[in-house]
């Protein structure tokens, strides 16, 4: 099994849907894709900085799925980035109602020493400068490196974030933000563009329309899972990117062929995030559920078709 | 091999384009859906009518493709239907900037002796109450009625169009068509209140997404084939639903899991139409290519995985 070092942030969030509105609860990139991830039971850590106004129950909580927080930094006296925002009755847009960086505003990631040889990085949505940073730091080249990214970035940081993503394997990003830095509005060309910035794998995530991954002229899609409704779709994203990462770190395999399953994976671990409101499903999704709707994933995308010469 | 009963307008479009305009060119539903499943040399006919302004040379290209037309009743001193749309810059939405009626306004279609008996009917987008009277004219009940239709009836004739869609057994429409005519925002739960009018499958499509099929709470997907560019979306809709119709008319097998590859078989062949204006690609679209694309949408969709217990 593979080391997994996960890069991104830890923080509150507000959140509205058309269902409910939270006060501030357990938030961040990095929250995400570690309880994702720790569905496949890699040895896992976080780099990341909360403030001295983070319960330290919900670090117990990571640490409880295994997920090694000594990177996680702990401003005494500053406060944790916080985000707040409120989603449309379609949920697929969403107006960002406040933006805190606080302790984020100057984070200096260290990288815990037992983590610098990590073979698969995740890195997610953070400051491009941050996410090298923690590349820099590294005492061995890993397998593979994977970078979030959000168009926030590219409008504030485009050639630092360019810079980081010509070192990386992979990049998942959505549909507009592959457009938006591709200047391209088709995504097949979208993703040669990316291809062609450093990333050999490029996943394009649709959300409720699925995902794309692309690499060297080949393309696989995975759907979303037909919900009959969609809660909270707050850290669906970093959900997908967390399994995705978490699978290629349990199988150590990071052929194509493999990549297609661990974007099924990402898929499937995501179609729960999005049923309750913030991590609470991914903080008791169980083996036995998760298998179960690999098996409807299944179902919905397998096919038996001869096709004569 | 079933035969295949065609029901829908044969009309001239004026289509315009990010990439070009055209004049009045050859459209219409029954013919995208005769030319999709002339593909499967399925023993088809179409029931339409054109005016006397419509070019023999038309219907002659569609006898070359094996498909029927004796059903296609010429009004002499009639002007046939006429539509004109544009389609904005992302290609998934248009505006309609005329449509004449002109042969439509009174028709009555009137089916061939030798198809009152086919076993697969696919009723095209028209007038409900000429669907129904297609129905009413069959000698014997058939072994599959599939029905397209349109926001555009569910606006001026939503009565009509219940009725007869009570007496479908498939019936395909777009995403933002099925919210439209079930009331729900969630297309699983659109799918299972449009079932309970009367269908036991129901197709969503939802263009460069993909096509769902649903039936008796089970789901299946199939992706749009992605491709660098998308020149003219008419007609994708129509020549999905001739291939889904044709390849079940072909093999005779009307099982859920035969169904899958007719999906599938619908979005190949509406992969090739969105390549050039009007019908053009699909007057000329080779067993080969169809076959090529086939592999490319195994290569798409389908992984390996072993789900353990």
């Amino acid at each position: 099994m593979s080391k997994l070092l996960i890069v991104g942030t830890v923080a509150f969030d507000a959140i509205e849907t058309p269902f409910g509105k939270t006060d501030k609860i357990l938030g961040g990139a990095a929250t995400y894709i570690g309880l994702s991830a720790s569905n496949f039971d890699v040895d896992s850590g976080i780099v990341s900085v909360v403030g001295g106004d983070f319960p330290e129950e919900y670090l117990q909580m990571l640490r409880n799925h295994k997920v090694d927080t000594t990177g996680v930094e702990i401003v005494k006296e500053g406060k944790t980035f916080f985000w707040s925002g409120k989603y449309h009755n379609d949920m697929n847009s969403r107006d960002t109602l406040a933006t805190e960086l606080n302790v984020l505003e100057n984070f200096n990631p260290i990288v815990p020493e037992n983590y610098k040889n990590s073979e698969i990085v995740m890195l997610g949505n953070l400051h491009p400068l941050v996410q090298n940073a923690v590349l820099e730091q590294l005492s061995e080249k890993p397998k593979l490196v994977i970078l979030d990214t959000m168009n926030f970035w590219m409008d504030i940081a485009l050639n630092d974030l360019k810079e980081v993503i010509k070192k990386v394997d992979v990049i998942t990003i959505n549909d507009e933000e592959a457009r938006q830095l591709s200047g391209e509005y088709s995504l097949v060309v979208a993703a040669k563009k990316i291809h062609e910035m450093g990333p050999k794998y490029v996943v394009i995530k649709k959300g409720e329309h699925g995902a794309l991954l692309f690499h060297d002229g080949q393309a696989f899609f995975a759907p979303a899972l037909p919900l009959e409704e969609v809660f909270d779709p707050t850290g669906a994203g970093d959900t997908f990117a967390g399994g995705f990462a978490g699978y290629l770190a349990k199988t150590e395999d990071i052929s194509f062929d493999n990549m297609k399953n661990a974007v099924i994976h990402g898929s499937n671990l995501a179609s729960f995030c999005v049923e309750k409101f913030g991590t609470e499903r991914m903080q008791n999704v169980t083996e036995k559920e998760i298998k179960q709707r690999l098996l409807e994933f299944r179902e919905l995308t397998q096919y038996e078709m001869s096709i004569s010469k």
